[in-house]
């Protein structure tokens, strides 16, 4: 009998409901890194957790929340899944380099330096300019460090990305992206960016937006596992894994809102355009939690051995969380 | 060679800093429960928790935050001190139940439901009537009881205290206050109140706080210490400690805010008065964290063995919070 996979999705922001907790178990997925806030400030990130509190205790019998890799591996032999906390946001430590250590205690354990904007910490993906990772954000890169909440710089721009990476004493993340080499857009990486993550162990998590996606909507599972394994043959396979952005269940209220927060009177269209403004729709091979077993038998299926399709499918993300999420030592 | 005695004061409110750190290293004390706040909402007691944070980072020799039983064990190993965190009033979870979760993630072990006054839990010692435990403090006692958020009853008034006993499913504590049966004070407990809550495993921290003391400041360590025997002939020894109510380096404003918050435009004395509005002096055989040994020795001197003398001093908080800290199973 073989062992049952790990399944790990590092980026989901769904209209989480029992339906989706029960497709999360039904798929065997044992981890799903979640988004607790787009734009929310400290309080309004604290009313976000109270309600994620609820949920756990709802629907014990398929989530908890996750701290640790011990706790996935529960969630992995229990049949549950592990709930972690991340921010694509620095909005909910506001001004205050201190909260960086509150959100951790709190369960946080991904924080994006900026999304799309300027942050007060570095450069999103949309500006015009990238002046690179500023005063504070130096201070909080070391503040994330020390605490053990992973950077996250999916929705960062390129010099500020980089930056990051080298200010950065521990590994970072790319929680949600794809190579820009494969699909031309804002939110995929350049080449630089894969090989100075991927050499200092940080994680990339391949997006299945389909923004993100060659062809969009349309891309085919062959096209996506191809891309994964060409990616696995510049930088190395063991610092690939999965991170959906799945917004399953989501209104495209939803996505304007992520566009447009409170910052903008001018409606942002983002990725999309006036003429597609919503949420485009999935490809038919991922259309939520219970398929990631088409991606497993696609990474066979284009020549990834089963011991790297396992990294990829959970394994990387479980080692990566287990040596990023706790507080430095010393 | 005699293993160094576990000492735990289960509560204190000093002008916090090197010394008194030191100082608590000095006096091997294991464990202190400090009051986190006394009026201050949620956001400012996070502000709060971010300053001991700053003070846990800078003081690493002395003190690291306790969550558990562990903690406190590896500090007694260390030479160090657990600070246990904990809340003289329910101000930090403002009227939102699910806050009280969110406290005890952030290390929150002991709450009061009321200072003093009417909460919107429960009455305090100075209101006129006390109408008891209210439609949201029977809720807050069961959440409370669910999380590991222990229920603290010392500024409470007597209805509101004995129906916080029989309505938790946990035992509870009185942190800081003595028999009134020894000195008539509005903050000291009846002896109906300390049958009531020894009988349901609940603890007694002793208070040191001159106005809780027989003779005030000059009460004398051989008449504590028999009021403590009393006390242990009475309700057995299994569920007394130590909650001195130390205010060391405080100034006399901090005692005024305490009384007065901002609830008040009339000047409230508190157990004080106009003549006496300040801190009262403590006896001089207990100045500082250094001084527990005099208790110790005390405690012997009156009659008490070294297996009993052990559990005041810190063996029977040790114990509860083993039992009472973590979220209720099943």
């Amino acid at each position: 009998m073989t062992a049952r996979p790990l399944i790990i999705d590092n980026l989901q922001y769904c209209h989480f409901d029992a339906e989706v907790f029960e497709q999360m178990h039904l798929g065997g997925v044992s981890a799903v890194h979640v988004t607790i806030c787009y734009h929310e400030d400290f309080s309004e990130t604290i009313a976000n957790i109270c309600t994620w509190n609820r949920s756990f205790e709802s629907y014990p019998q398929w989530i908890f929340q996750g701290f640790s890799t011990t706790d996935v591996e529960r969630a992995h032999r229990e049949g549950r899944t592990a709930i972690i906390f991340g921010f694509q946001n620095c909005s909910p430590i506001e001004d205050n380099i201190r909260l960086i250590e509150i959100c951790h205690r709190l369960g946080g354990r991904f924080m994006q330096l900026s999304y799309n904007n300027q942050s007060l910490l570095a450069t999103g993906c949309y500006e015009a300019e990238d002046p690179g990772i500023t005063r504070m954000g130096k201070q909080a890169i070391a503040e994330m460090n020390r605490v053990g909440l992973v950077v996250d710089m999916s929705h960062s721009a390129e010099r500020s990305t980089l930056e990051a990476i080298a200010l950065s004493t521990r590994p970072i993340a790319i929680t949600h992206a794809n190579p820009a080499s494969w699909h031309a857009a804002l939110r995929n990486k350049s080449d630089t960016v894969l090989a100075a993550l991927t050499e200092s162990d940080g994680m990339v998590g391949f997006s299945l937006y389909p923004h993100h996606l060659n062809q969009g909507s349309a891309c085919t599972l062959e096209d996506f596992c191809t891309m994964i394994a060409r990616t696995a043959e510049k930088f190395g396979v063991d610092h690939l894994g999965l991170g959906s952005d799945l917004c399953q269940k989501q209104p495209d209220s939803v996505v304007t809102w992520m566009r447009n927060g409170t910052w903008s009177k001018i409606l942002d269209y983002g990725e999309g355009s006036a003429d597609d403004a919503g949420f485009p729709p999935m490809p038919d091979w991922f259309r939520d939690n219970r398929d990631f077993g088409n991606i497993q038998r696609g990474l066979r299926s284009v020549g990834l051995d089963s011991a790297e399709t396992a990294k990829i499918m959970g394994e990387n993300w479980l080692k990566f969380y287990r040596d990023n999420f706790t507080p430095q030592s010393g």
